[in-house]
């Protein structure tokens, strides 16, 4: 399996509502990594990103809430070098193809 | 002036002191534009960017916060292409030469 149509993409959200956002970060967590309270890492193919994208807007008040999809570039050009943390930070997993 | 070395900079900040997120993104908003409520969009130079850097090293409590930047690349390649958001949007400034 090829890496080269795998992206990474930085997914932030701004969401008023607690239960929405309880279920939009589960929704992230399921996709990608947390690496800050809300903002995840999401490693995908457009087509997945695309599924994610369409479910989270189907979560969010689009009137209130807003979800911010950054993308990094593919994985392949090693993205992680793009990211830098100040203060406390988390860990971005390395994901294999096999879980992508 | 070039273009060639200003980069755009996303930058997102998880801090739980209120006191001190107001401090952190007051100083934010002098540098760039708010995309969401901890989410901020700026486009400086490298050397600009160390000093903000700096300066909310300084403003944070490193154990328990974090600011997140991220480096979406030259301004020159029109990075606002790897920005998308769902739901309510901001503009992000289009900055001139003269006022990075």
């Amino acid at each position: 399996m090829s890496l080269d149509d795998v992206r990474r993409y930085l997914i932030a959200y701004d969401i008023s509502d607690d239960a929405c956002r309880t279920r939009v970060a589960s929704k992230l967590e399921s996709y990608g990594d947390r690496v800050q309270y809300s903002v995840f890492i999401v490693d995908a193919r457009p087509a997945k990103l695309l599924r994610l994208r369409t479910q989270l807007s189907n979560l969010i008040d689009a009137s209130t809430d807003s979800v911010l999809f950054c993308d990094l570039g593919s994985l392949r050009e090693n993205q992680r070098s793009t990211l830098d943390v100040v203060g406390r930070s988390r860990t971005i997993t390395d994901h294999g193809p096999a879980i992508l």
